[in-house]
């Protein structure tokens, strides 16, 4: 009998038989400005389960551990449980949101290289930024579990950023979760979404992200079905 | 004749004969809470004149290179002319202030390592924390710059740490700035105070520093004075 483990803001966890592998269910809800803004995206749960599993796929494929073993149905994939690091990864190739008005620049300015940020996962606290050296002295994580979760971020942004061009996207930033597996290697977990992520259309700069419901901007199902028509082509 | 480069909110700087040299002149002029509050702390620019003279020789001394060349008068001092690099750097030995707040601790907490911090240094944006790698990414200073910075930064921390020790003083945390000398060096800028660090008494945990006007605690010339009077013993 599953037992619900855990409920975010996007998903659900549930327990299987075996101890060492969780379910992870995508809803519809959709939050932003640190849960104030709070409303529904319909069928986000099925079309973000599908953009995860593509990009999870591609990632592992290309040598990236992660904690997805298969897409069970439209909103349920099975996955191994791990403990979460709290520390969200954030890499940006393009200022954007919260960095752009932080800085004092034009949203859409190219950065020099690609940017790795650490955050400190705590919704009481409104998730506030740290740095490489916080982790470690706070407890939360060892030096080496960020720079093995800053190495993959890197890789990552490459490739995905490689692969989106050939879809005429452009990827501006990005959000990631790691966890500790069973055996104490650091995996790739959560999710890699249009809720995640700030995927721009490349001729336009379209947004095709959860900025289209942060800001209001409309037509948020449509973004996500067209960033799930071009990478799968359907 | 001095020509003024340059009013900041305890300093002003003069121009001198020579293109390398600036005179520094410290102000009694005390602000808080990124200049919403603003007073006066009587012959503070004495007190910094002489406690950052203190500081920058004892520093000298264990090798850390710095702008000033010598102490002019009561509020002057003839420093070499740098170019500010625009980045606070900030080292923390226990968490007080913007750190406990953020991170939901008690003031106090012992970190389990001293931590450096980055911070953009731009009024109108409010100095905003950055990382390692944004001064390249947006220009500000080189990656070998930046670790030069932070190499410093530890160092005079366990320079200016053991010192205070000494005189019964907790080195809390304390923010640095640094500048490109005419060489193209890295060299130690600005000015080391109770304006631009905490110090609490060893015992009582009371506090010798500009928390003491930030949070109108009193006795702030007061503290300033206790902090000489250990340093110097007058």
């Amino acid at each position: 009998m599953a037992t619900m483990l855990y409920e975010g803001k996007a998903k659900k966890i549930f327990t299987t038989d075996n101890a060492n592998e969780i379910i992870v269910y995508y809803k519809d809800d959709a939050t932003a400005l640190n849960g104030l803004k709070k409303g529904t995206i319909i069928d986000k749960g099925i079309m973000n389960n599908t953009i995860t599993t593509f990009f999870f796929d591609l990632l592992g494929k290309n040598g990236i551990p992660h904690h997805q073993i298969k897409k069970l149905s439209e909103r349920e994939a099975l996955c191994k449980k791990v403990t979460i690091i709290p520390v969200e990864v954030v890499t940006r190739n393009v200022a954007a949101g919260s960095l752009a008005k932080k800085m004092g620049v034009e949203e859409g300015l190219v950065l020099k290289r690609p940017l790795v940020e650490f955050y400190y996962k705590n919704d009481d606290l409104g998730d506030p930024m740290i740095n490489a050296d916080y982790a470690e002295s706070f407890g939360f994580a060892t030096d080496a579990q960020i720079a093995q979760m800053k190495e993959y971020a890197l890789k990552i942004n490459d490739i995905l950023k490689a692969f989106l061009l050939e879809r005429k996207i452009q990827l501006i930033d990005f959000k990631l979760e790691f966890g500790v597996d069973s055996e104490g290697k650091v995996i790739l977990a959560d999710e890699i979404t249009p809720d995640t992520s700030r995927l721009w259309d490349l001729e336009t700069n379209e947004k095709l992200d959860k900025d289209r419901f942060r800001r209001d901007m409309g037509n948020v199902e449509e973004a996500y079905q067209e960033v799930i028509r071009r990478l799968i082509g359907k």
